[in-house]
């Protein structure tokens, strides 16, 4: 244990490197590192089991900043506690393509556990970090060979608390009881208005024990002793655990503490002088005593926590190599050997079958195709698991101290997103998770995360147009699917029958560096015959379904619209107009394909007609000025599906009037 | 009070309609209507202040079902009840363009307050409303004649509770002390998936307690003594009422009450027949004893209510002419008859002034413009005020007891966004509120309700890409303003400077059936010199702002990047080559004028190029395959905001070099 004296100085340090680097570059918020220094400390010193020589660590503790504004307090530990992140790092915050971001960005800076800013998806995240690590112990741990057995800690803030994500997710860990988490709330009462009591006054103790947490109240943030005892009793707790730190924002600057000028603001030459005379501190920027790096420096007893492991994993290892092995695959994310294999029967199986059905159901046989080879699947939906159809056979229903692949998220559509993403990040894990298109809305800026982070994260969403029907217009997708097309790095497929629909699930799978999305219909859509040349270009995300000699028109359609594109194509051939059909699951893969590929596609010079049951400004790009779109510009209606579809213009007329017009100009 | 008999069928009439026309149409959910049938009669037989001859009666108690799938128990109760429904409606309960939709939509069906379905929205709507009612009983109420006196009863069930924007609003009704505001809980254990117990165990007594509301627990939902005592208890409160009902779903059908299966299917014909036979109910489909219209029957008692408030606001008219005056035109969405006037003084003042200035300080400007002549105006933002400057000089902070114009929100976007909605539903106010661009993604679904209720909601995102800077990527937009663009009935403005600022404030206080997001930079932007004519046509979306003879190329330009191509058109003519520059501060402004205007500002055979700091795909729509546009598909960076658009090609040079090359084509 160190004495006050020095965890007093180990926690100056965080201030002065927060307040010198958020000064230097004139921009950042110093208020929270500098409120949570000592809480830092707290759990950094005695309690943060995490080898700063090795960021990938596999049993290491998840440390997450879930008020990510405060970017500059890890940065701090992680220089400190001897990370590969040097000084000129931290001088260089907030500068293009430093390891320093504004907020903290995973896969940028080494230690660095997830990416935040957004308030609330952070604490989401720990939630599924939290879920995977007790699922993967339970998988692989074996008496004596705890392999999987790690803490998760958060830090959060008022703004984490009061977002709705944040109840949706605490609701969650308390039901499944996810005891090795542990939330620490600074609660200094400011927020970016002003003392938060004008808008804030929740009993924040009471409504996390209204959620069967562990609540850890009224501890004095600034004392560090006090903060890791608390640290302590909530590791033994068999609940979640929300530790309730009392903490004055910005504190050591003695003319800003307590307000809300010091959260997002640097202090300026003037107050970075009082500070230094307040904390008698040195007055050089960006200095620290080497006696505090010694203090702070974390490689050693990392070393030995990684060693002790990697020990005991030599000798599961022996006596469980296939265990083992699997567990390695797992954490690193690698597919089986067999999966491609397994992939190309399922799809030749769907060829084989020619099965007319939902694509929600022939995303569910797509699933029960490859969750045999794939224990990491780990399935789940927002209260929907009938209509969405993520479950499979072997289905087993996570609860309450009892584990399984497949979350009842309840109806927590972003939580469901945000808790995916932590279970991907954490490892060992293919997560995926459901709710109806338009509710993509609420999940939104999860998936967004997912796509900056470059996560394999799966987001089923079905019941994807007008063709739900009678649940009408709230409920049905106009904008959804293209404006999911608008997220850089993410990959979105809207498949047309049950081989697009299993090509897409192996895309997605196959996927390492981005999430999916895959987006399904809630009637049944009609297989459509291709070769085995046909098969292969699915893949690639646009393909010619049907091609026929000197088109005069190409007809580009995607999911449900595809069979309306054939049937206009045929009519349109009795009428003597040769009509190109491309099938377009997904625009954001195909436009990775070379332009030769794209090329004998989308002919240029060939007029086009996009047809989607949705709205029309997307399709555009690919139909150009003289084109021509059959979509949705306005909300749905509720009626049943061939009663809108006709209302709204998906008829075969329409489709080869159109065609007849763009061949005609 | 009538006797137990008696309301009994009453509830039992609501029984039999909604599982009728749910059999009728094949589609639908009995299970909440069967299960609600006593809540409804209890708070409609008599508590609920309404007259159905007249739905639009201001004083109304307003009534909102936010688990908005048991439509039916609205539709029945609005039948029985004497509104403009008639049996026939019910009987095309889900078919196309009739007035009982599949979820109660508002200005369909007469006495429906708000469309719901998205679960949560409802009850953010409800708090929206009560925050309304207080505020303008406030403002016009006088000792004697409260004119605006009523209630704001909304029904829910557990999806609506797991949703994390019940979270945000009841903790802001909590803090604000709501008290008129009564949420009734279906709680019957059941949710989609099933018992909810696997996945939902808060204790929701003690979570909405730490809230502050006034909760009463424990009531059983099937007597409607017990719950009509409830509603009288919580009438009296000093603060926002939860009454917990202990209900069973689909209660009535003897063999599939208590489960899930009653939730959101027909009960089949033989189910039918064991529920009539169980209630002892006419074997004739939508058949319902005129004892029991007798019994529903609301007209006399709703045409007295309103004649009494009539007779009272007349007397309050007389003594108070001019109040009189102003609520009326502020219940009916009028503009003060100077409001053109004082709007184009406003615009004349910028035109005058030439500033410099961020457009989100522009947008304050606009606001402290208008604020004068629209004490409507009611703003607020979710914790970003500075930031955001939705604040103006005159603005005073609503708090608990504590009346005023500009609401702390809280970091609660997406509560915030359906708050007003519910502000905007109930009349006397055009709300807005704010956050940064990219949490839009929270609040997006809020959007979509007010766009499809097509009511004035104003949505104010600041900081709207990489101009932010040093924040980073997860707080930069760059697909936001063109996926703003894809929600139908979304007006989205982008302003350049001053002026356009001001006409985009103009146009969505103008905009009377709809919703308008004001887009704003956090950066400087210059002022555009333009002539009077050019002025006038800002309104119109999309506009030439500087025009060049035999123009060989168009650039298309929105908010920060305008200024980008007017130097690209000096440049171009510094080479000899003629470009045409196009504001275009809202395409969907701008598609809605006439094909002739739209041709003279975006002239067919010239080349064109977008220039937009964001995605690039929505662009192609206006510069057409031929075309170019500059703008970012992948994520920004962490880096001051002019390094920022220098790296992401945002140069003169570039965009130079693009002109030439579509010129060259």
């Amino acid at each position: 244990m160190k004495s006050t004296q020095t965890t007093t100085l180990m926690a100056n340090a965080i201030r002065a490197l927060a307040m010198d680097a958020v000064q230097k570059a004139n921009s950042g918020h110093p208020g929270m590192p500098m409120g949570m220094a000592e809480i830092g400390v707290a759990l950094w010193d005695k309690h943060y089991r995490h080898n700063p020589a090795n960021p990938g660590w596999m049993n290491r503790d998840r440390f997450l900043l879930s008020n990510g504004h405060g970017s500059m307090l890890h940065y701090a530990m992680l220089h400190l506690s001897g990370y590969d992140l040097s000084m000129d790092d931290l001088r260089d915050f907030r500068q293009l393509h430093s390891k320093t971001a504004g907020h903290p960005e995973v896969f940028v800076t080494p230690g660095v556990e997830t990416t935040t800013g957004p308030l609330g998806q952070g604490i989401a995240n720990s939630v599924g970090m939290a879920l995977a690590e007790w699922l993967m112990g339970y998988e692989f741990n074996r008496p004596g060979y705890d392999v999987v057995d790690h803490y998760t800690y958060a830090f959060l803030g008022d703004g984490c608390l009061m977002e709705g994500i944040s109840h949706e997710v605490a609701s969650l860990a308390g039901t499944l009881r996810l005891n090795k988490l542990i939330w620490l709330y600074d609660d200094n009462g400011i927020s970016i208005d002003g003392r938060v009591e004008g808008w804030f006054t929740d009993d924040t103790q009471k409504r996390f024990e209204a959620y069967g947490w562990n609540v850890i109240p009224a501890v004095d943030g600034h004392n560090v002793a006090a903060v890791s005892a608390a640290i302590e009793a909530a590791k033994g707790s068999d609940r979640p655990t929300l530790i309730c730190c009392k903490t004055i924002i910005g504190k050591g600057a003695p003319n800003l503490e307590g307000g809300d000028k010091v959260h997002g603001a640097p202090l300026g030459d003037k107050e970075i002088a009082a500070v230094r005379q307040h904390l008698v501190w040195d007055p050089i920027p960006f200095d620290i005593p080497a006696e505090l790096y010694e203090a702070w420096d974390a490689k050693a007893r990392g070393a030995q926590a990684e060693a002790e492991w990697t020990a005991m994993f030599a000798e599961y290892r022996g006596k469980h190599p296939e265990l083992a092995a699997e567990f390695e695959r797992r954490m690193l994310g690698q597919l089986p050997g067999n999966f491609s294999e397994v992939l190309d029967a399922a799809i030749a199986a769907c060829v084989e079958k020619k099965e007319t059905i939902a694509t929600r159901k022939a995303s569910q046989n797509a699933i029960q195709a490859l969750a045999p080879v794939l224990p990491e699947f780990l399935g789940g939906s927002a209260d929907l698991t009938g209509s969405n159809l993520t479950n499979w056979k072997e289905s087993v229903a996570v609860r309450s101290g009892i584990p399984g692949n497949h979350i009842n998220y309840g109806v927590r559509e972003f939580g469901m997103a945000a808790i995916q993403n932590g279970v991907a990040l954490h490892g060992g894990f293919i997560p995926f998770g459901a709710t109806f298109l338009t509710f993509s809305d609420y999940s939104r800026n999860a998936l967004r995360m997912a796509a900056l982070m470059k996560i394999r994260s799966i987001f089923v969403f079905t019941h994807d147009s007008i063709g739900l029907g009678e649940d009408g217009p709230t409920h049905q997708s106009v904008e959804h699917v293209s404006s999911l097309r608008l997220i850089p790095n993410l990959d979105n497929w809207r498949p047309c029958d049950t081989v697009e629909s299993q090509v897409a699930w192996g895309a997605a799978v196959q996927r390492k560096d981005g999430p999916s999305t895959l987006i399904f219909s809630r009637q049944n859509l009609p297989f459509m015959e291709r070769d085995s040349a046909t098969v292969a270009n699915v893949v690639k995300g646009g393909y010619v379904l049907r091609d026929a000699a000197n088109a005069q028109v190409i007809l580009i359609a995607t999911g449900s619209e595809v069979e309306l594109a054939m049937k206009a194509a045929d009519a349109l051939a009795g009428e003597g107009v040769a009509a190109r059909v491309v099938s377009m699951p997904s625009t954001d893969v195909f436009e990775r394909q070379d332009a030769a590929y794209k090329a004998s596609v989308l002919t240029r010079g060939i007029p086009r007609v996009a047809i989607e049951a949705g709205v029309t400004d997307f399709w555009y790009k690919y139909v150009g000025l003289e084109g021509a779109v059959v979509g949705i510009d306005t909300f749905g209606e509720s009626a049943p599906a061939p009663v809108l579809f006709k209302h709204f213009g998906f008829t075969v007329e329409n489709v080869v009037a159109k065609a007849k017009a763009v061949i005609a100009a």
